[in-house]
């Protein structure tokens, strides 16, 4: 059913957390009520307020009190491996060294052999039980970066699963290419012609296809520096797409600045950014990205600079980071308790950063984010008193129910 | 359709984590089988080796490699409580002082309050979703305590209610009288005179109604004494109670060896538990059951002593310690993963933690924990490659189904 055949619906006796810019906090409406024609919001606020035509024709639903927030979206994930990274999880709490994890057959090279081995089709019947588990908590966008492939047919075989993982589930997917994640096992060591080709060939020919609606790299010691991240920007930016970045994760390599330099959609992880950093994002509007399962997981102990972030202005994104090696998780509602648990995020902006604040790291603000009419109905509904259920929660889940009436 | 109607059943095809004593790890058969009949395992092993005998008038299934393990329990948690504590995690986030949050209705004042108002029947529908959230995870058994009544009235609604759960879903229910858990409002700050009470009215009376399982008690500087502790476990003793206890979290006031001189079933939290607890604890064959979810939640940063419980050989549980104001935790799947990367317990330590352990900790190891001829069918299937999975993956829910063949 396309959504033009979907019949109008209109929510009364809800409580709306809007995030509407104009209002303050999670934009609450007590009184309210949402209404929804041919996929978009057609109103959203006090049901005092609900305009006659809205009920028009409309299915009417009784909300019995339950709030409804946007659809949650998870902006940064590398959703789409083969394989099973458990094994070496299991070794290391074993007492295993690197070392022998590595000759276990651990670690991301091995991501990058099962990745290469596997079949689009495989792809996507190993991804869907993981993109599953998110939409049943209320996700309804997924970012989805490639970065397992590490060469052309890889990189395009990862992008083009994504893809197709909103063909077969009703949900968004950004794409990001992050062909500049590691280098391959075949590059020898030199990570200067690596770039070359990520730029040069695998990132003009993946956008030429369609595959790639954001550019991502990873800026670090024992990835790629700051030059050669450049290199792969300079060509982003030549395509008109937009970058992302990993930044600062193990060490302050000025990844920040970096990419707030290519106004970067966002920057990620952020655990050693430094004020400078901090104030080249809130100039160029980049949003601060934070994936506190990874550094649950890795059992990191330097803290990203929230109060700076704050201080400066910069947005506030949360998201999984779901991917085999560092932060396995599957929950948006988990990432949440994790971000104010361990970051000390208030409430309101662990839930605006897994609605508007991820749609912004996005780009896909004017869209979807946040209940106000016009955008695409991409609602969840929830059955808890107060939306702080959400955040304090450890692996409950209270949706209702799950809305995505139209497509991207 | 009670245990002795149900069809006898038999899985082939499976993978068997077993955790049978005679068997290392987790007892691990590769090419196994396993027949239920009158609601008890009839055979678990090498397929090879599975009798005619069993596959007689059974209904066969093929579990397709799946992996079977002991029904999941649940051996620490404060499940049945009313009322919602979102508010004051909200509150903490946002800078409230501990006294603001007293202020604004906080605390465990609250959830007592909360109790006392609800009846018995709220009581049951509040927790059932909590409840439901374990199940859908593969637990079979959970281990209940009252203390937020904290009045005989109170108390005996809790343990009321919690005895209802076991009779409305398929799951064991084992209640622990916690009387002795806090100082209620009324009491006017005299501990010894609650203790009297808890030890020479409430614990008797709720014994003679058949409500007790199991006496617990809160060994703190915030709580209560060594001494008085052991005035309630004289009680218990003296009933023919077994008794658990609530132990070094905060501070090391010797509460793991009080534990083990009263034979205590279990010693839960133990951060601050010294060798001499250790060795006692040891000796007299209690369980150390580890909280990981409190200790993530309050932000504890001691560690309990893992390395000392291995090198005494104390057995090691993992529990939710699902409860409203430290561990708001309905995944004993994210209980075992906390367990692993915040306290470094090995993939085997935390899937026994879960079944053979725990058992013990609840002293019903002759009837459920593991993979065993004559015990309880109680069982869980899960669609992973390797066990590892279900402790490396967060917010992940493989389970393929729960069987609950028999009753207590
Ligand atoms: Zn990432
Ligand atoms: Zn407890």
């Amino acid at each position: 059913m396309s959504e033009a055949e979907r019949p109008p619906q209109v929510w009364r006796n809800v409580r709306l957390a809007t995030f509407a810019p104009t209002l303050p906090g999670i934009g609450a409406v007590e009184k309210g009520a949402l209404a929804i024609r041919d996929g978009r919001i057609a109103f959203a606020g006090a049901e005092a307020d609900l305009p006659g035509a809205a009920l028009a024709g409309a299915e009417t639903i009784d909300g019995e009190g339950r709030w409804i927030t946007p659809g949650l979206i998870d902006c940064h994930t590398h959703l789409v491996w083969a394989g099973d990274r458990a094994h070496e999880f299991e070794l290391r709490l074993a007492g295993a060294s690197y070392e022998e994890v590595a000759r276990a057959g651990g670690g991301i090279v091995s991501s990058v052999a099962a990745l290469r081995a596997a079949s689009e089709d495989d792809l996507v019947r190993q991804t869907l039980p993981r993109l599953d588990a998110l939409l049943a908590e209320g996700v309804t966008t997924v970012e989805v970066k490639s970065g397992y492939g590490l060469d052309l047919p890889g990189e395009r075989k990862a992008l083009r699963a994504a893809r197709r993982l909103g063909e077969v589930r009703p949900v968004g997917i950004r794409t990001t290419f992050l062909g500049a994640h590691a280098l391959p096992p075949e590059a020898g060591g030199d990570k200067d012609r690596y770039i070359a080709e990520v730029a040069g060939t695998m990132l003009p020919a993946l956008a030429a296809e369609g595959l790639v609606d954001a550019v991502d790299a990873f800026c670090e010691g024992i990835a790629f520096s700051p030059e050669q991240v450049a290199r792969v920007f300079d060509r982003a930016a030549a395509h008109g797409l937009p970058v992302k970045l990993h930044a600062d994760q193990l060490s302050n390599l000025g990844g920040a600045a970096l990419a707030a330099r290519y106004q970067a959609l966002s920057a990620d992880h952020l655990e050693h950014t430094d004020a400078a950093g901090a104030a080249a994002m809130a100039a160029s509007g980049t949003v601060a990205v934070l994936l506190p399962g990874a550094y649950y997981f890795i059992r990191e102990t330097k803290l990203p600079p929230v109060d700076l972030f704050r201080r400066y202005g910069v947005p506030l994104a949360v998201a999984t980071d779901c991917n085999p090696g560092t932060s396995p998780l599957t929950s948006l509602l988990l990432a949440m308790n994790m971000a104010a648990t361990l970051f000390r995020l208030t409430v309101d902006e662990c839930l605006a950063g897994v609605t508007r604040e991820a749609a912004r790291a996005l780009g896909i603000l004017a869209e979807a984010g946040t209940l106000e009419a016009g955008k695409r109905a991409d609602l969840a509904v929830w059955s808890v008193e107060r939306p702080a259920e959400l955040v304090y929660r450890m692996g409950f889940n209270p949706l209702h129910v799950r809305i995505r009436a139209a497509r991207d």
